[in-house]
């Protein structure tokens, strides 16, 4: 399936290993990254799924490929600045946040309108978040939800 | 000034009752109301603004101006669906959340990157917002923001 | 009706007085125009409405409402680029074309998706558009357009 | 590189018959195809390329993955409608255009403000476009624009 890991583009040192964890458990189990494919959280999510051999899509906001982090194997630019934030979400079947600030608030908006299953690390304190505290953790918490939601 | 006020499109007669006097107390400062511009808080805010003969901006998620409820003055297709819910909150000077579930979630994150100042009654707990209890309050506070940061 | 006014964003003084002129018509006949919000025949258009106290929708690809042109009276900033497009022509009963290159044959585009009759001076050669050669002549084909539509 | 392939989503047999042929020749050529996802040539196009064991991207104007024709590889989600066309574009580095109607008008009109270059089989007759008669044509000539032009 694929999972959209959402956070800030702005982290710091721990949040980078928590990032990257969890791109390389979601890749480790067969799962596809999807994100907003820039900095922070988002490449941080993608070098860990490299590292896993897995595939990563990044929704951009800009118009431009280049924007990508180097590790988002499938670009697509968009122009269309935060409102991409919706699709980043509806791309995926489950999404885990990690930390982040008001565009990963959005997101998490998002998911819970579009119904996906939502893991969180260290994120927002909202109830549609099911609360983690490891990669591991939070791949398992969605695999179970969306087997279940099937 | 522009006011953005977001909510639910399904809500109850005492959650109708405080949208339509949030959107009658904008209209009477003096204020545009911009919203969603379909049903819920987006119609009691414009059924409420429209009383004190004020302007409403409806941006609709659907490419039909027939969409928009009957007290919008200005009613703006976009086709677009829930990519225009950034669009919403831009389009405002600041923000007044009341109830909601995702979609209005998903305001509170972008009123926060795009730095507008959130008035909320009986909304989503995040840090972002300054609750308060009243319509009156909701336009005072957000007058007093909007003047402070200019 | 709204009438969306389409056309170069960047343009000669030929071009501005024959905008300004269809901008006035379409207000004098009590239409508002609706338009991308920005300069060249956008501008021009607003300017012309504007003289005949007309009201100007401008739909801006940017997320600042400081970007609109002085002569458009509702702003709308959408941070979505060149997406809106189809949002100027979905505004519109009815689409004048002027001049244009690129983003103007998208709108063009936009508007036989839209089945908007479309009027066209010394625009875009393509067989969707009703080529006239007056401000005048323009108005008068798409108000008898819409009105067979009806 | 990617190429985008843009035409209509109703198309008879011998439209259909090109599309593929240009999708095929696309993919053995060893680039991806960028298209909107849904049926007619963009149908035809991802078949052609899958043939040839190619890769195939589909935006789609709607918010659900099922939307995509069998043959994507790489399905898109966006939610956004005809907002999506500018991105179809967007994304790849050449257009190829066959048949056709006002989307694939608009889509034309953005290759021209995205300088992208454009070969075109059977489809509108505008200056932007480069008319050849064939799919080895088309590739051709894009490959030869494309290097040109870095």
């Amino acid at each position: 399936m694929r999972v959209s890991i959402i956070g800030g583009g702005t982290i710091d040192d721990e949040t980078a290993t928590i990032a990257e964890s969890v791109g390389e458990a979601v890749a480790t189990r067969g799962h596809t990254v999807v994100c907003g494919g820039l900095s922070g959280v988002m490449e941080a999510a993608c070098r860990g799924a490299q590292t896993a051999g897995g595939e990563t899509i990044g929704i951009l906001p800009t118009d431009r490929l280049e924007d990508a982090n180097e590790y988002v194997t499938t670009p697509i630019a968009t122009g269309i600045g935060h409102a991409r934030n919706p699709i980043v979400v509806m791309n995926g079947d489950a999404v885990i946040a990690i930390d982040g600030a008001g565009g990963t608030l959005s997101e998490i908006g998002f998911a819970t309108v579009f119904e996906k299953p939502i893991a969180g690390i260290n994120t927002h304190d909202v109830p549609y978040i099911h609360q983690v505290s490891s990669a591991a953790e939070a791949v398992t918490y969605i695999e179970e939800a969306v087997e279940t939601a099937d």
